[in-house]
């Protein structure tokens, strides 16, 4: 069901590879919404994913972007503005991938090259994004930028290794720049801190299904699905949180601010 | 502009005194979106404030409660219940006041039954509302619990002074409520910790002027008004955020990640 | 072994029952290590506590302090500044009770004037001590006062129930009074967030004994013992933490920091 | 003054470079304690600075090791522990450097190579550190690892650049490595966020000198010196502490829990 809440808005969607994905969602409802996106993925992602499929569906195009890449990334904001039209009012940055977790590096014996290709890929993208629309003024005043985290930014999940620290750095990147966007722009940049949700890359993570269930029973309102993601995603789109910035937003169904549930602890 | 995200829901507002209160905006917009609601304040803040003026306005009526008295609690949800045809989908709880304050007490002074009435009538009567609600099972599911609060639960504000230790209350009861809430209903509460608003309550507080200054200025997009506070309740009341519970949300143009600012330094 | 880290310096310390109370070992550490320090009870509690022993044992007395009584800590500070033969360096405060616990009432169905007690026992008291001393002028300058307290004051732990909210309570008291007492006298004021303990007062909780095994599991160091958290007692009472103050500080093994330990989901 | 907190106790220290360092301090002050020391830092400060003074009046040895570099490392605790005459109990990492600061290049112009290179140097060496610790099992049951932080991880101070992502980066570190160590060595790991200190490597940060005296000002307790920032190291470093880790400790006179100060706005 559509509000309209997005009519009008244009937007840049980084991150959907298939009906899965978080993204996948977040585009389907922004457009649901009345906003018009472009889709946009790493050239990798878009030979192994089904995103031309949601692109045809959502009748727009897929512009492909290694977010590592400056040149791309410019690129990728040049051919968004002209084919939207006019400049961008929201992005979302969903991109995380572990070269260690991978390769089953356990997180005492990692390969440092290997970590610094993870912060870049699931982390600096973040910065190197909004750098290039910073510079070319490519998003409108009080827009907004949502990038996906995750809670092990805060607290140890072991299995989650070095995408810890890749999320730190992420919500870190949101302050700094939010900071610096907000003052010249109002446009806002946030982080939503999601449930473990069954995607294509969460799943590979060791033991994805036991914690899935820890979690689900943890939480008071169960996991959030990457569905209702996407409608807090749209919230955090529309002009109803214009005043929002800089934070880290749980998105979690309460799993955050438990010490401990009984149900959790019983299954 | 209505964009009906609220259709078909019933809520009940705390706190409306006149056309400052952040209560009062929430009400309209509420309504603006769809929704039903009945305004409630303390019979003494009904003889001083505008209430009526904004009942009329809204075609709906007033219900007189003393939240902390939990049989006019009891009297409130039995004749919204009835007034609104059926269950109630959200509440907002507006309701703070200091006496030690308001009778010029230093904090290195304060008498301590004062206090006591200071907690029960600004985040006591938090427990008191949601306790009846809950007994009453007088809330749909997937209903939305709100409390307004100040940052001051975390960071020391001097001039605040005992406030603080009640929105530290409040916001324990949100986590606490929202557990056992959560589990029974999905019923979600939540806290919002707004910026510092001019409202006749809010400009009470010693040195609010300058104090309302410096914030705007260490906040990248400015401190966050009445009006865009009741923008992110009418989110919060919506089915968008309907896995977000225990969470205490800074609204508030980003002062709360702040560290230092040229910006307010200078002013 | 003693370091003689507290030579020459005077303290009171709260809540000492029996030898299994938290107050019970700091107290001998703290005399072990070179101080002089006055016990401290409720009259009630020293009816049925061995807190008699200890004062022998320690070489020191006992004076009753009923700490939700103005007149009865005027008289603590006076006595002990005369026993000890100046002003005081350091306070402990572990006083913590809850009647509705006592009396088994669920979270949603509290008796709210037993919650008025239960917070005035175990949070007012300690703004009303730290108000006395500071009146009374009764701590040297840069004297510590530590409290103890709980991470349910941060995270829901549903069967410790409105103690979540006196903790919270506890905790915004030591921040707002630290600022106070930090500007005049450089006196410092935190809180420590010490792991579940097995004391007479603790295990009461209901379902204590595998909820002690739980955090314990879940914490990478298990869970801090009365003896390790009287040691760090000791580090805040020295000179060696003078510039830390309005802190919550944690001394749990980790267990704040987790959030998952595949240790604690097997058991 | 020594109270032998450290008696029999060896430890590593990175980063002293001249007498205005934190890691100097500490050097000196657990060499009053009673402990053993090697230091350590980069070849190239080892040619700019005084640590070869530092070495001699603590009679000790420097060992160069340029922290990025897993061999050298390795070579570093292999010749501590030859020159200790066993295994390290404590670990002071001190290291940190922005090349995008030292260009004087804004945050929406960074170069992400030398992100890259700043974040290798100031953050991922403390993984490196104790990876190859951990490996080389060269590390005390029940040592301690403590790394220098700042505030700049939370909040956002804008000069402060791509440190506040290095130092979100190291504290996650502490974090997930905190929970390995402790688990099989019981090794804790903890963060210290220090005031603003004039040191040779903080005074280079724009408009440092001003932001000192805000802090200072902020601050209930002024801000903290590199002397009381060693006499915390040595605490953490002692056995008073053995059940803290994973933890970020403030130690910075009260500022991180400000919200406002009106002796910081007038000044």
């Amino acid at each position: 069901m559509s509000n309209n809440l997005l009519n009008g808005k244009k937007g840049i969607i980084f991150g959907a590879l298939d009906d899965k994905s978080i993204a996948w969602a977040v585009a389907e409802k922004c457009v649901e919404q009345g906003a018009e996106i472009v889709l946009t993925n790493a050239p990798v992602a878009l030979r192994f994913g089904a995103i031309n499929q949601l692109a045809e569906k959502l009748n727009t195009i897929v512009i492909p972007c290694d977010a590592t890449d400056m040149e791309q990334i410019e690129t990728l904001f040049t051919q968004s503005m002209e084919h939207l039209g006019g400049k961008v009012d929201f992005v979302l940055h969903a991109i995380g991938m572990s070269i260690n977790v991978r390769k089953k590096r356990s997180y005492t014996d990692l390969n440092h090259e290997w970590m610094k290709k993870t912060f870049d890929i699931s982390a600096i993208s973040f910065h190197r994004v909004m750098q290039v629309a910073y510079k070319m003024d490519a998003i409108n005043d009080w827009g907004s930028i949502v990038a996906l985290t995750y809670m092990a930014a805060q607290r140890t999940f072991p299995d989650y290794s070095e995408m810890a620290e890749s999320k730190a750095l992420l919500e870190s990147f949101a302050r700094s720049f939010g900071y610096h966007y907000g003052v010249r722009n109002k446009v806002r940049v946030n982080t939503i801190s999601q449930s473990p949700t069954v995607t294509t890359a969460g799943s590979g993570v060791k033991g994805f299904d036991s914690f899935f269930d820890y979690a689900d029973q943890m939480s008071p309102l169960g996991n959030a699905s990457a569905a209702s993601c996407a409608d807090y995603c749209v919230a955090m789109f529309s002009d109803l949180t214009k005043m929002i910035t800089m934070q880290n937003l749980f998105h979690d169904g309460g799993f955050s601010m438990m010490g401990i549930n009984a149900a959790a602890l019983q299954s």
